[in-house]
């Protein structure tokens, strides 16, 4: 029998486990789900007879190296910096792991000696990162294989909530708070344009944004991610002058978030001695200039140069901004406080329904002439627990997984799936559950702008 | 005899040295001004028969001992950090030590030994810090002593070019570059305004200016200082609404230099990794989003949201940033490139005269009426090495050298010139070297807004 050990039985595992569970009979399989909630774990597995279900503290180094040891597979769901844990164990008893995971300094340390072994660490096989770079891989293979000279390459991705599960504000925390909170704000973003680096400082990054259109979806609004210039080389896109990543919005989110940004709300950086207790109003008075003779929402719109009767003041206003409400968190940073006061108004309810959008817009030179290849794919959750992330994020994980243990995939090393080894047969069985791609091909007079 | 050791004979100390040289002969002192480069302060000392001039090395740490041994006061114009290397020895051999910088953390825990040993470290007896803060305490002390209660402190100060060596961008650089370059950038700025704390983000600090007007040289622009907040205890103001202290530049400069930062050239937190051999115009390019058929100065003013024939698209094109001049800086950062371009262009020419300005705004109540005490400082540098920086930084830490050498300064421990002993004798001393302020005083209707 063969050993498959899960770490982390969150909402994203959810898709996965049932998955590799239902593949487990077939593959002569035993799925270990472990979780520090035992139940939580259980709860996954229910009464599956290749399923076991076990409390499990990453801490405790005589039960991880146990574990690993028994298994022939690891798929650790744990935060990036701490794969490397159950990873030493997995280089002493030879036992693959896959992560969804940016391959981290740490990670990435372990390659030689993985190599040497002859042990695969997959990472970066999610859905973003994940589907991002096997789709993208794929069409750029496959349009070099044509003959086709690539001259732009644009990618869009966003795990959002599904139009109508939506809210005014077009955002519900379909995932971490947190992320969407300080999203940007690690530094100037960064992308190639007609052969030049372009910079966008995080003040800008939500005000300078493209509408991208998707086929059956309609509009959303994209803003930069941080660097995607070092992706022309990791896609084999070194000599294409425009190479952009972002991230997709419903419309209208940007410029409200750009509001949050210009009154300082974003900011982790610094604590407020006396946030409890304050009210709201306090807080965001505390950021606005007051105009003598104006109520404080028409000095909140003059302050960020808005309409006050406009699409974004309405947001902000119906956020309860500037309500007597009062704020119960001590020595909060502006970050702590906008992220509790969206908490509540933005949660992400059992009846909702969550969607990953993603596409690529693939300029190229062929037979004397400019096509753009547009390729997208929506995903939709089927209910709160089977959501668009759990599946995305999980699918290419678990299906890579079964690949791995049948001796499809041969590499050793740490690694991301960029080659057609790994993307060809993962992206053929994602159609299967529906994560699939449509494309559309354009002819283009000329190079467009960003 | 007494011993005076000077460390740094820079153009900050040529006024101090000047002035103490100027009573060595009374005092019975021998003035020893020691630099890294002996001619530099041989030239400070010239051939006055109570000045040594000295090549010294800080780091060596055998020269330092004897020095400071040797010596009953030491005056250091060392960087902020390095002033505990020279004050080790001072704690050794019972020297006093004067600087005029901050309190650093590691100053800060040589207090209780400085005490005990009955060593005198006076910290922040310059111009700002220096003269603000004696200049404040004067004031605040004499209101209090009338009955009068302060209901709003604002305190501003600027060291810029005076207006006849002025230029189109109203800046010079008097003193390091640097510091202009990353002002503000360290992160949120506050104060209090009604009792309650204002923040300011860094990338609105240059859009919430004021006007101060001061008395026959007419308006400046101020814009906050990283943290008013913690002057309201060190000023025992603690009681006080609205305490903001500032600082000030010439008309027309904040408007430019958010412009600056709203393109994103102030950051200094990651480097370019292609900039040598990159012209302005490329630079530039850069971070503005060009808009097809508009030229690359329409699109700037269209990406700053100003005129395109305003007085700061006026500057910023003077200063060339769409040239093809090639940027000669390896992996230089946005902030290390507009110091260069700046360099060149707002040089403090031999030719040219620099100025301080203080200004403090006390509203206090008194006999039922509300009053507010305006008190303005001005300083023009005499020449190109006199300058106003030079007379307001070196006379207050002289004057203060030769009280302490006169037994009229007797506190001990690592203090700031916050008390009358100090304050009121270097206050009358600075007024015979033409340092003084004008005040005016005011009734006032009612509070007004900062």
């Amino acid at each position: 029998m063969t050993n498959l050990l899960i770490i982390g039985a969150g909402r994203s595992a959810t898709t996965m486990i049932q998955y590799l569970l239902d593949h487990a009979e077939r593959g002569d399989w035993q799925v270990t789900v472990a979780d520090r909630i035992e139940s939580l774990a259980q709860a996954k597995v229910g009464d599956h007879p290749r399923g076991r279900a076990i409390a499990f503290d990453v801490a405790d180094a005589a039960q991880c190296e146990a574990e690993v040891k028994a298994a022939d597979l690891v798929i650790s769901l744990l935060p990036a910096h701490m794969h490397v844990i159950p990873g030493k164990f997995c280089l002493q008893y030879r036992t693959h792991m896959i992560t969804a995971s940016y391959v981290s300094p740490e990670m990435k340390a372990l390659d030689s000696e993985a190599r040497e072994k002859g042990v695969l660490f997959l990472n970066e096989i999610g859905a973003d990162p994940g589907i991002d770079h096997m789709s993208t891989m794929e069409m750029v293979d496959r349009i070099k294989a044509e003959g086709g000279k690539i001259q732009s390459f644009r990618s869009y991705c966003g795990a959002i909530v599904a139009p109508e599960s939506s809210n005014r504000w077009g955002y519900k925390f379909t995932w971490a708070p947190r992320n969407i909170i300080l999203a940007g704000t690690g530094g100037v973003a960064k992308y190639l344009r007609d052969g030049k680096t372009k910079y966008v400082p995080y003040h800008h990054i939500f005000r300078r944004t493209q509408t991208v259109r998707v086929p059956n979806y309609g509009d959303f609004e994209a803003y930069a991610n941080r660097d995607s210039v070092m992706y022309a080389p990791l896609y084999a896109l070194e000599e294409v002058p425009t190479v952009l990543r972002a991230t997709l919005r419903h419309p209208g989110f940007c410029e409200m978030w750009q509001a949050m940004i210009d009154l300082g709300l974003t900011d982790d950086s610094y604590s407020i001695p006396d946030s409890e207790g304050m009210t709201y109003r306090d807080f965001i008075c505390s950021y606005v200039n007051e105009i003598p003779g104006h109520s404080d929402a028409e000095s909140m719109a003059l302050f960020l140069d808005l309409p006050v009767d406009g699409p974004t003041m309405e947001k902000l206003l119906a956020l309860d901004l500037l309500s007597d409400e009062v704020i119960p968190l001590k020595n909060a940073s502006p970050a702590d406080i906008l992220e509790h006061i969206l908490m509540d108004r933005w949660k992400f309810e059992p009846e909702d329904t969550d969607m990953v959008v993603m596409q690529h817009q693939i300029e190229y030179d062929l037979h004397g002439g400019r096509r753009k290849l547009v390729s997208s794919m929506v995903d939709k959750g089927q209910d709160h627990e089977h959501t668009a992330i759990s599946r995305t994020v999980g699918l290419p994980a678990a299906i890579a997984a079964r690949l791995v243990l049948e001796g499809k995939i041969k590499s050793t090393g740490v690694q991301i799936p960029l080659s057609p080894d790994i993307y060809a047969p993962v992206l053929a069985e994602l159609e299967n559950y529906g994560i699939r791609f449509v494309e559309e091909t354009y002819f283009v007079p000329e190079p467009e702008g960003v």
